[in-house]
């Protein structure tokens, strides 16, 4: 990050500071012992990744509610970098006390990647080698796609690359296809 | 709580202060997803009690180790009232950020009940009307008897009140069934 921190990041640490907390790692145990109950019930790590993307989605439903209520000054964003700063800067802060990198802005605007160097759900996390095809954090696309389809906006979600893998860096895609009017402006 | 904060509360205290954390609600939405996955799966509400007790074993028996780790001066405990204030006081403190009371020790020093006035698995959860069989944060007593089964203590772990069901407080049971002694003494 660069030295001078973006309003969204003094935002979001201050946000952060606020709210009630627990320790990660209660979260990284929890989060990996329902990881392994998946994967021991389904035994394939694709159909795992769909689970963790949907139950992911469902809990952005409801956290997009959440951030709004605790940044009530956050308007909408005007474009997709102003959303992917919020995303990056402001709201993985206020929940996971992280920020991540944001990169790879596509020519279009319309895609961009959020780079983590750290990443408290997979912390001391081995991923065996008969699961390399599971994206062990999945849960992550999926709330930010349910949090940003909250807004109207239809996105895809989904991780190019992950420490786990041995992979450089934790790396999700965020691809905008379609920002949905208001169903009521077609009323009356 | 007494005014007169214990050693263990404050130890917990400082623990938990100087942890990696995240937001608590983070912890909530997860846990919650999870849980009504479970059910929806099994749509079995005891099915999901032994489930969620077997989980927080697994998560017991790793966070047992992190807990010796960060309160490196806390020694074995002499007898379950000691037992029973580390947990309530300190070990609850340093995870979760809330203490527990202790209450309702039986005659032969044998069995305790911790009370939680405050419970972040829980916060802003209903449960439906046809899950009341469910002990929702039922993987807090597996946690409990996980990381005892690793300092060899057996225990029975087990919800009697949870508000979410209408009682006026949350309490867990905790009773000690044997002492195992190390194997190791029998070798030779």
């Amino acid at each position: 990050m660069s030295k001078q921190q973006s309003i969204h990041a003094k935002t979001g640490e201050n946000i952060f500071a606020k709210n009630p907390k627990i320790s990660a790692e209660l979260l990284t145990l929890t989060y990996g012992a329902f990881v392994h109950k998946l994967i021991k019930d389904t035994d394939n790590a694709e159909e795992v990744n769909a689970i963790l993307d949907k139950m992911g989605y469902n809990i952005g439903c409801r956290l997009i509610d959440e951030f709004f209520a605790k940044s009530p000054s956050q308007g909408l964003c005007q474009d997709l970098n102003d959303t992917a700063k919020v995303i990056a800067e402001q709201a993985f802060k206020m929940f996971m006390g992280v920020t991540a990198e944001i990169a790879n802005f596509d020519g279009e605007n319309k895609a961009f990647s959020l780079i983590f160097r750290e990443n408290p759900l997979a912390d001391f996390v081995i991923l065996p080698i008969q699961h390399q095809k599971l994206w062990y954090s999945n849960v992550l696309c999926g709330v930010i796609r349910g949090s940003l389809d909250m807004l109207n906006m239809k996105v895809n979600v989904y991780f190019k690359k992950d420490v786990l893998r041995g992979h450089d860096c934790t790396e999700i895609r965020v691809e905008l296809k379609e920002i949905v009017k208001d169903k009521y402006e077609e009323d009356d």
